[in-house]
């Protein structure tokens, strides 16, 4: 295993899949509060996008390349650059999605999510979950290892509420280098007071915490870990992810279940995934990508804390140093990735 | 292998995946050509409640089970039966459907096909085909064996409609007992007609022939094989999937691929199946479901030519046959499922 990988991932898995949910909320159109499109107008597009980027190296049902407001470009093109060089499959998992990929991707239902500060979350929450779990059934009998990514605008904060509401007092990560974090507690209280919720008091009711101030990722994702008990299942992302390990404690999903993420995310003071992780009682892996060495300036500032993760990057960087490439490798091929990156015609 | 299954189907596949395609159009309306649905009103809800059946044994979002008018239901229970003995995996894949279905899905976008007297059928064919394509290339990293069926109404006349645009000169197959082929030859006329076409014209053109006169099964399928190259691929149907092997043949499409179908397709004296897969240079399997055995009058009459295929029900049988289950052992699943099958509550 090389030295940007840590700690080794053994056994090396045969047939890995890469998966990616997609969803929407109106959370995360809060202005300020997501760095994930360059407009609370175009949000909607960007899971779609990232969708298109990953499977085809192309932007097609939205105008412009996802951008961070510092100016980095989406994840996404960490994400296609490791699977580019491993050529492990990748499948995209709307569910909630209002913005259709015009890429083949596999539909879960569900509406988009509600802005938590004025009604439930998530209503279909069981429903969402029931399709997951059948898809991940499927997906059991034909890989072994399956990383599971997201990308949901605003998912950070419905994270935070989501934890708050199970008790745990860690706080979450953001796209943004300066965490927008009293914005987000703010949220989290009007949400959970519309709600009628006080801090923990759903901790044995997860399903519960979801349809009030959740997300449509996370009964996506915690319906394939129940579906795909049996695999070896790896959630790829920071502390949205994290947030559904805590989910899935309190339902008592068991399995071979780890997260993945970047040292950008271990890094992140003002977010406690190794807390909210180590309480989930999972471990967790986290890969290097060594963005400082790209020849991009956007890209290069990731190292310095913009974006930090989404579209299941540090899973999938993982997945480039399982395979035997090198922090070179990827930087590299990451780079050719934004550099040939195609966008539909003005 | 067992007696009702010809020939052996060898090697034994290691991890089988049970694709099932499906579609709208608007020649499935043309009253008295399908069977497929009670009503022309309910026909484009019929291939979403076969999705429903086969992965849920519910109809969600169609107030009844699918129907063929001589009172027989949908082949799904077969293709349902058989996949619960073998605990093979399904997906179904929606290419140019109108009405979704409430259970998981994959999406490859494109709109229903065009009444063919009309205008052209599938103007889009080529991006369905990219698409299919894309996602036959990474389910061909996980599966070794992919079968590939259908649920389409009045898709045996599309399917007459391309034959005639290649150059073939074998007549289809139909869901009623006795096929309406005078009304076929008539739609099928009329839209060559309509579309400048003579018989034998695009025999070297065949996604031009998918565009005027085909549906957006085919593309869907096309672009399935050319991704799955590399993985043995068994198309499950009739005279609709023989004539996608013809649409093969013309654009060049290698790979281990095969066709298998029904019995009560093979002794169809309307329809030349196997003309037409002999003609395209594929081996072909059938199976005999034994149906003749069903304590259910409706599902005996199959035996007597009604329905006769579709929903992949040829394929998924020979996978029955393939794991070693009896003919009366699937027959007995048929019935406990069309028996069990649940109903939106009126």
């Amino acid at each position: 295993m090389p030295e940007w990988i840590y700690p080794d991932f053994e056994p090396l898995p045969k047939r890995p899949l890469f998966l990616c949910i997609i969803s929407n909320t109106d959370t995360g159109k809060i202005p300020g509060l997501s760095a994930a499109g360059t407009s609370p107008k175009l949000t909607d597009y960007t899971p779609g996008a990232d969708a298109e980027l990953v499977e085809t190296n192309r932007i097609i049902t939205m105008p412009e390349l996802p951008e961070a407001p510092g100016g980095s470009p989406t994840p996404a093109i960490v994400t296609r650059a490791a699977l580019n060089l491993t050529g492990v499959p990748s499948m995209f998992v709307a569910s909630g999605l209002r913005k259709k990929p015009a890429v083949p991707y596999a539909e879960l239902g569900g509406e988009a999510g509600s802005d938590i500060r004025v009604g439930p979350a998530v209503p279909a929450a069981s429903a969402i979950f029931e399709n997951a779990l059948l898809l991940g059934r499927k997906l059991s009998r034909l890989s072994d290892c399956v990383f599971i990514g997201e990308s949901i605008a605003g998912g950070t904060t419905t994270a935070l509420a989501v934890l708050r509401a199970l008790g745990y007092q860690a706080g979450v990560s953001s796209s943004f280098q300066s965490n927008p974090t009293a914005l987000k507690e703010e949220v989290v209280a009007q949400a959970l007071s519309r709600a009628g919720i006080k801090e923990g008091d759903l901790k044995n009711q997860p399903l519960r915490a979801v349809q009030e101030v959740g997300d449509p990722m996370m009964p996506a994702a915690l319906g394939l870990m129940q579906g795909l008990l049996g695999c070896r299942t790896v959630l790829a992302g920071g502390t949205q992810m994290a947030a559904v390990l805590a989910l899935a404690k309190a339902l008592k999903i068991g399995g071979d279940v780890s997260i993945a993420t970047t040292k950008y995310i271990i890094e992140d003071k003002t977010a406690g995934f190794k807390e909210i992780v180590e309480a989930a009682g999972r471990p967790y892996y986290y890969a290097d990508p060594g963005l400082e060495r790209s020849r991009v300036p956007p890209v290069q500032i990731y190292a310095q804390g913009y974006v930090k993760e989404g579209v299941g990057m540090g899973g999938a960087s993982l997945l480039a140093g399982i395979y035997g490439l090198t922090q070179r490798q990827l930087v590299e091929e990451t780079d050719r990735v934004l550099l040939t990156v195609e966008l539909p015609k003005r």
